[in-house]
């Protein structure tokens, strides 16, 4: 067997990589009690003292380095800013480890930096620690950097994809498919002449306003496989189904565009700056307006309802009804 | 100005880019008063209540992936749990990022996962989160691997590279030069014929038994840029000097006639089983026994003590006398 590009996507076929090579040959997959591995969730716990320390890690890959709002510096700290976020902590400090081709520009190393200081000052995130290897020229294009996180959340207080309950109501945070049309219609040819642009951003405040508030059973953030991906994932996990209103769902005319000529689904293709968020019934007009103050949540919105139904289904205001199924595999080249 | 491979080399080019580019462009660099960045220490530290969290991380683009002796998955998961361990703290997790070139063959990996589960078993450490990237034919050389650890510590109680004072004596483990002259001597062909093997290994149950006793004032591991580095490094940041008896550093019969062949100083090269651990004068010999009963630490000893000249001394017994300099770029091609 060979991997495959589809091994690295996020949908059906990665995780079945993961489980059959990865998780099948690791016996220590967690730490006094914590979340871990084969929970698959956005990050690990490691409950110590009053605290849970969580940790979330992720290599970046992306192409092209630079891209209409934002660039692989920005991507990888707010990437991993969210991927602690959506476990319910405080995201504190981010180790950088960047791998870089010979040959590759000091310019754009240090507008990449830049990117990256700018999301730690914004979000209040230190970059305490890194490492920087050089590969020979032709063994890797350009670069790739691995962000991991470090957050810190009261013991027993991670917020979970697993804790969707019947009732709880779904938010979203704002328009889905940015990223990943951004990335494509760049790709494509379309250039910066676009309004097109990436959505990348760092979700803490979202996430913290919502927080505040209570009543939030269940997080995650869309990136790879997108909102088909994400609202399956915590469905699954969680043993419940959904149904949500689709035109409250919204969708960027832009990326309708670019959706239709290219053939793309936006639903299944990466958001970086989005969080889908399980409330309570009782709370969900509060983290509404916490999360609608909150930078980055303006557009937030209730789209639906958890069922006890095993499926996420799609409602429209014409009566449609259909089925969102997660990706097998990523449809998409790589965007994150 | 473009980077070159002496970038990613462990020696003062990489000082300087780090300087120039990254440490000059980053503005939070740590939290709550623990290391942090512009430490260079060999991790970062996050004081949390009664503890303090220590975060390391490391790039791995070894080649060949395997080797006499171990594998990118042993050199990834050990070369993390002993930077954890050198600060002092007790390593508890493994965040394990992969990207992995399209066509890599599933057996390796399913290998290199084992070998990484042998380690985690072997230190009770586990793997509790991960990240699985693939990147397309012809843009990555195999596969790279950032393993990212996490340990704890009685807060204020890290061991930094900077505590070394005079007097101190300076124990190390065991012989220098093993894994960078056998990975050398298998690329120059001699492949597995020879006995020389990489000293690959998790020292924490030296370090712990080195902690247990006391005393112990400053370690590091000397890995990329060898003892030269390490022990110059140590000095440097303490604002000390050490005289070594160059007689007690011991380096095995096969790494001198492979550092004669290729003309490669063997305390240039990186070791990845070895700590060099700076000890109060009182404790020394308390200290060298416990770390000689610990696993990998049989052939430790003390090797000489610190000065509060600023040089890094080397004495012979025939009465030789000359400076251990700081190698300026890696002398040779990246072994880990």
């Amino acid at each position: 067997m060979k991997i495959g590009m589809s091994h690295g996507a996020g949908g059906e076929v990665m995780q079945d990589l993961i489980s059959d090579i990865i998780l099948s040959n690791i016996h220590n997959t967690r730490v006094n009690g914590g979340v871990g591995l084969e929970d698959l969730d956005d990050g690990a716990s490691i409950p110590l003292g009053d605290y849970e320390i969580v940790i979330s890690t992720d290599g970046h890959t992306i192409d092209p380095l630079f891209f209409p709002g934002g660039d692989i510096g920005r991507i990888a700290v707010a990437g991993t800013v969210n991927d602690i976020s959506v476990m319910g902590a405080r995201p504190l400090a981010i180790a950088n480890a960047m791998i870089i081709s010979e040959g590759f520009p000091g310019e754009d190393l240090e507008r990449i930096i830049k990117s990256m200081d700018a999301v730690s000052r914004e979000t209040g995130v230190s970059i305490v620690t890194g490492d920087t290897k050089v590969m020979e020229q032709g063994k890797l294009d350009r670069m790739v950097i691995t962000t991991t996180g470090i957050g810190v959340v009261g013991r027993g207080e991670t917020v979970r994809d697993s804790g969707l309950r019947p009732g709880d109501k779904i938010i979203l945070t704002g328009s889905v498919g940015d990223h990943g049309m951004a990335l494509m219609a760049f790709r494509e040819g379309f250039g910066f002449d676009t309004d097109l642009e990436s959505d990348v951003a760092p979700v803490w405040g979202i996430v913290e306003a919502a927080l505040n508030v209570g009543g939030v059973t269940a997080m995650k953030d869309p990136t790879r496989g997108g909102i088909a991906n994400a609202l399956n994932e915590m469905a699954d996990k969680s043993g419940v189904g959904m149904v949500l209103d689709e035109d409250s769902i919204p969708v960027r005319e832009e990326v309708k565009a670019v959706s239709e000529m290219l053939g793309i689904d936006p639903y299944e293709v990466a958001n970086e700056g989005k969080v889908i968020i399980g409330v309570d019934p009782e709370y969900a007009e509060d983290v509404l307006a916490a999360v609608r103050s909150a930078p980055y949540g303006e557009e937030a919105r209730i789209i639906g309802e958890v069922t006890d139904d095993k499926h996420v289904i799609l409602e429209t205001s014409l009566g449609g009804r259909r089925i969102l199924e997660a990706p097998v595999a990523d449809p998409v080249p790589r965007v994150c």
